[in-house]
């Protein structure tokens, strides 16, 4: 049993499996408890990728319950590891860990509490999948922007709890932004209620934000209170030809200023992307040929009396004159602009398809960012020439996925260690530029080594120091984010 | 010598002031220490209410001179006390407190460090004025939205520290929304370096979030950097004749909707805000008559693209021929805007004339402010016949400053009276709404009390907690938000 099991007064190996699951059964009673078999899809990651256990997985249905889980975990000595849609990509939510933990899962929190149109605010529990959300907050004629891929899996309580991101930040900002209160099961089991619709309360330290991209290390959000927002009812897409990435970022400061700041989504690709696109989703018919040598998914949106899709046109006018922009596609029906998001979409399909592979999520300052590209791109090719790069994403925030595939001929071992040293490349690079490793997916466990090597002495004591504070037996999430110490 | 003093090891008596400053003096040069009657000015909030001492004023130049400021406040057993411009409503950087503190006033440091057009980003330091900054990033053809009255005096610092509000957060948020990062002089005297110009960095917990909005109970705000925003190059300012503050709320969700969020102020004003401002500028021109039952000051704006002049036109026409909005000027010059920019500012300074007064920040959720306000202002008529009610502000965010004027004849002693009353019938009707009592100007000292008695034991415990782990010893602005427990 190692030390840090010890200090925690963990007894897993002791109790065994059986012991807990009686205790958790007896303590909650059958229905909020899943054990054995039951508990293996709360195990398992998006990719399927990591495989791990827990005592059991709790399924409470109320925050009053969520608070007896908690308890109840507490008095055996269990670690708790918060679940949503499970759709994150650093393994926040995935009990792997030596610790002994239960998965709670917030999946059957799915209420929609309220939705206000008049004080353009909800409160939603933290289970609600975030396209129901959006689908009833559409139907009150209002708009909550936070937009993933996962959409269709992933849960409110989890976007929070990792400070999601998407394609819509430019425009919205991260989920942070979009959050007027939360309601949270501290790791005692108390409840913090701080739910509210205000949407302007200045009253001191703001201990919520502590919560958001937490990633349940410090409690579990169980309800949340959101900003809406006015319905866009028009909406301009269009996929655009360029020269280079330094190009597409010119095109995107050009459209900040010209476009007043309606711009909801600039999404740059390489021509691989769309014959990556091709590869995921067969049947999908291209716009435009892949043989430009930069592409940049562009909208505009916006509600009322402003005509958008004019907007959009004189703008692209304005570019294609001045050579900015070489060829483009303006979507002329609603069809035709979600085929050109499926381009972006089927592009991680495409990549999937292939195999295993380098997935990244970096960002450095906007004017840096070609830069940054070019260099780590032609690291990787000059150690790993048989690699491909493909470097794609939200470049309008300086943020990138700069993925690597690997010689995929080269058998399961070799691709982990291509893997690794492409990684190795990538943030070498990366440092240098003072990036980020992480610009959305959040730390986890995943990212959690790369993370805690460039931690500055200072960050690590104030981290520790309120994890401490708010979390003193470390039972929150263990093995997320940061070690105990 | 009281209980807080002793557990500190504070000795403010024993020591007497001049072995303090002698100590500060031979610890840090004469250079950075002001003693005696040059404490004055830093003694005194910006009303001029209270007046109070310090042991000595502190005047670093550097981040690390302030790292030195702390560590030998911290040596002697002083409390520190941050001040900025000094132009905050709630006395949070007055040292009005029983233990022994300095005031470090970041006054000195005022570089700008750096302005990034092509990152739509900034570095400044703690001290630079607002406007002084705003002035230097517009010439760099950019725009810091940030705006408050007392943006020829406030410091940057200050505003992060305090989380500013203002007349433009309904379009780009609090202060908060602004920051992309800062760094901190932590209670021990290190740094942290939190400054960053990445847009998009979701590395778990966002520690600098806990700074914003902490009054510099956490530590002292020396650089921030922040965003910036395209330089609105058009701007259109109307003033509107409404019948009504529900009529008012009714426009402002219509504009919203139709305006496309590109409205940046709409602030409300009932007549009496219209002769308050004749009062407080004698020759000001108000462009329309003060007979109607309510204003609106609406400004829409945006760069490129966008015929902002069109759209606020097109608005007006709409909402005039419903009859929602009776009368409107709308400015056909900068100079016609400033003149209805003029009536809001000289309102305060009317308010001010007139003598002391009860002044609120309150806010409730929006689709209740109408009502919130007939009922406080029912209330305090009813019990206070002689006091006058001005309910005014940016109710597009829920937040309305409803003022109380007392009967001015009655005497000073009568009159803090009325003042103390006044906020009593104004916060019990605001308890009812659960309102915030601080929409933006923030605790400090002189909403502690009415922030400590409503505040949840949850909230109470994860506060303290976060204090005592940030700032054991609790030397940082002693007094302020919260007490010592």
């Amino acid at each position: 049993m190692d030390r840090q099991l010890e200090e925690a007064g963990f007894a897993a190996s002791e109790a065994g499996q059986n012991g807990f699951s009686e205790a958790l059964r007896n303590a909650l009673g059958a229905d909020l408890v899943l054990t054995g078999d039951e508990t293996a899809r709360y195990c398992s990651d998006w990719h399927g990728d990591v495989q791990c256990r827990a005592e059991a997985v709790l399924r409470p249905r109320t925050t009053e319950e969520v608070s007896a889980c908690v308890r109840a975990a507490a008095t055996l000595g269990l670690g708790i590891v918060p679940q949503g849609g499970n759709t994150g990509l650093v393994l926040g939510g995935v009990p792997d860990t030596p610790v002994a933990v239960v998965v709670l899962s917030l999946e059957r929190m799915t209420r929609i509490r309220q939705i206000d149109p008049d004080d353009f605010s909800a409160v939603v529990e933290a289970g609600v999948m975030l396209e129901t959300f959006k689908d009833e907050v559409s139907k009150a004629g209002l708009f909550f922007p936070l937009a993933l891929g996962a959409q269709g899996s992933c849960q409110i309580g989890g976007n929070v709890s990792t400070n999601a991101g998407g394609v819509n930040v430019l425009r919205y900002g991260m989920t942070r932004e979009l959050v007027l209160g939360l309601e949270v099961v501290l790791p005692d089991g108390s409840v913090f209620s701080g739910l509210s619709q205000l949407r302007k309360d200045n009253r001191g330290i703001d201990l919520k934000q502590l919560f958001i991209g937490a990633e349940g290390t410090l409690g579990i959000i169980t309800a949340v209170s959101v900003k809406l927002l006015p319905r866009p009812e028009q909406v301009a897409t269009a996929l655009l030809a360029l020269e280079s990435l330094d190009d597409a970022i010119r095109l995107y400061r050009r459209a900040r200023h010209q476009c007043c700041d309606l711009m909801s989504a600039f999404e740059f690709m390489p021509p691989l992307a769309l014959r990556l696109a091709q590869e995921g989703i067969p049947d999908l018919q291209l716009p435009m040929d892949a043989d430009h040598s930069a592409y940049v998914l562009m909208e505009i949106s916006g509600s009322g009396l402003v005509d958008i899709d004019d907007l959009m046109a004189r703008f692209l006018e304005q570019v294609m004159e001045d050579g900015l922009v070489i060829d483009g596609v303006l979507a002329q029906s609603q069809a035709q602009a979600q085929n050109i998001w499926l381009i972006r979409e089927g592009m991680n399909e495409g990549q999937a398809k292939r195999g295993k592979h380098l997935r990244t999520d970096v960002s450095v300052p906007l004017s840096k960012l070609a830069e940054f590209v070019a260099e780590a791109e032609a690291a990787v090719a000059s150690e790993m020439p048989d690699a491909i790069c493909v470097s794609y994403g939200h470049v309008g925030d300086g943020n990138v996925h700069l993925n690597v595939l690997p010689d995929f001929e080269a058998g399961s071992a070799a691709i982990d260690a291509q893997i690794l040293k492409a990684k190795k490349i990538v943030n070498s690079v990366l440092d240098r530029y003072k990036g980020s490793i992480s610009a959305e997916h959040g730390i986890g466990r995943l990212k959690k080594p790369d993370f805690d090597t460039r931690l500055p002495d200072t960050h690590r004591q104030l981290l520790t120091a309120i994890k401490r504070a708010v979390d003193p037996h470390w039972t929150m999430n263990p093995g997320c984010q940061i070690d105990r110490t």
